[in-house]
């Protein structure tokens, strides 16, 4: 990654003092699209403050939300690894300095692509400070090698709609193919995260190596009707194909009470439910947003009783991704 | 299958004497969609005329163009023991005669769905024969007992092409699910059948049961990436999509100069080639006509002088599906 050359011209009189950025949290694999689906939310999301300042380097003034879990130390930080390195990459790294305030809204290790949210905010903050010399699609690579460090894994199925917002495809990684599909308006995301820890790694290694072909062909025609369902808007055909039969048995053994909430959600009229990414957070799919309000009650209900501590949050999908706040 | 009552008025009075039904070669997979994609195309295909007679049952008169490897008796014969069966669906049989001549224009273990197209022309025949009292959608399921009785297994990539004419995905069976997929006007398929001979059973055995999820991963990318391409009529993801990482490995090893015919497909610019269905027939699909003449041209030029016989197609996508014939 480092060491690309980005041949860009930054205007250092238009470089501003600071910027506000907000990045979504996402909904990787959107239950059947394992590794390859994703979408972004209105809410919850992170936050970026980046200042401009004379010292050049790249360093973290302060973090919140992260209950002390995330590094200060800028080399180790993500969010300040990853801005370096683009610095470095438009060869300004010795001539810019920049702190950063990392707001994080949203649990860390709850399956909705928090530390994806940071990266893109990150970046997305420091590309409008320099006054936006690079496209979304140039910063994508920098949002995957984040999260190559935050997870040792280079997947794109967070960073891709946290960047480029909505509901996209990773098509392939060879080289990197992101695809944007098509939201139906009615489209809604009642998630729920019932707060226990499920390491994203943990939850990888739990998933088998080899799969049953029958099973595959299974899971591809439901990708395929997904992929059909979101260009038509046909939410019928949507509900018939958001089925994970490969990923979820596996995982949802790691999920308290995942077989309840998901009687209550398609018992309330959710088209599908499933995992957000590797968990422990669920999402129902929904044909507005009323249906997701009643499922993400009743499922917090569910899980009060059984002394379970949870957060909600209801979303259309978020078809813009990150933005400057005023 | 049978036992099944359909529930349909047959007006008698109205039934024709005699029709005769044109159906179309299929190519099944669409390289990346095992087992979920197929198309129809122009030409090959079957032919079935269809005659009403006076002695209540369905019997074969004649087949043309098999070599005399299809069996003439009714119960045996697909295309007649599918008639049959609708018939007793209807509850007709017993006052219902007809004949049937199969007239195959194209050959037999070709991987073009040769049984399909001969069995979707019969039922097609026997539906327009009395009125078209079943809709597409209802004769389906014949057809796919069709394929049962064909060749032992229930598939319908085939047949729901043949059927239904243009691109279909089955989205599932269970119950049967097939979706019409949208086709990029330019589309062409050029095809090529090497004279050898690849038994579906045994091209379907070579198959390993178990896949690496990562290569199921590159597959279902791959085949969302193609769904999405055809909606947005955009070849290049098209042509970016159309890899078959899992199955062509395997069967491509039954099928003679395999990996040059697909040099010089590519060297022509074809978007994508593969194998249809379970081979041994080969598909380009071009953007546009002339680049299928020329790809097939080169291929059967190749496969001469390797002393290997050919026949070459070169077809849009057939967006209608069987027809009667004036």
């Amino acid at each position: 990654m480092s060491k690309n050359k980005v041949d860009k011209k930054i205007d250092f009189a238009k470089i501003l003092d600071n910027v506000r950025v907000f990045a979504p949290a996402t909904v990787a694999n959107m239950i059947c699209g394992f590794d390859i689906l994703g979408f972004a939310v209105d809410k919850p999301g992170d936050e970026v403050k980046m200042y401009r300042v004379d010292e050049p380097g790249v360093r973290i003034r302060s973090i919140e939300g992260d209950d002390g879990r995330l590094p200060l130390d800028a080399d180790k930080n993500t969010v300040s690894a990853c801005v370096k390195l683009l610095l470095v990459d438009l060869g300004i790294d010795k001539e810019i300095g920049v702190e950063i305030d990392l707001i994080k809204h949203m649990p860390i290790g709850s399956g909705l692509g928090s530390s994806s949210a940071s990266t893109v905010a990150g970046l997305f903050a420091i590309n409008a400070l320099l006054g936006n010399p690079l496209t979304k699609e140039e910063l994508m690579p920098y949002c995957v090698e984040g999260e190559r460090l935050a997870c040792g894994h280079g997947h794109a199925d967070n960073v891709a709609p946290a960047l480029m917002g909505g509901i996209t495809l990773i098509r392939g990684y060879d080289p990197l193919d992101v695809i944007k599909l098509p939201v139906p308006e009615d489209l809604y995301a009642g998630i729920v995260f019932p707060q226990v820890d499920v390491p994203t790694r943990d939850a990888r290694q739990l998933i088998k190596e080899k799969v049953l072909l029958k099973d595959a062909v299974v899971q591809w025609g439901n990708i395929a009707g997904l992929i059909s369902g979101l260009y038509q808007s046909d939410y019928a055909l949507i509900s018939r194909s958001m089925h994970d039969v490969l990923i979820e048995p596996t995982r949802a053994i790691l999920i308290p009470e995942f077989y309840e909430m998901k009687r209550i959600a398609l018992e309330e009229g959710a088209l599908s439910f499933g995992i957000s990414g590797s968990g422990p957070s669920v999402v129902a799919i929904t044909k507005g947003q009323a249906i997701a309000e009643r499922i993400t009650e009743k499922i917090q209900q569910h899980l009060t009783k059984n002394e379970i501590d949870s957060f909600k949050y209801v979303s259309s999908v978020n078809v813009e991704g990150p933005k400057v706040l005023l």
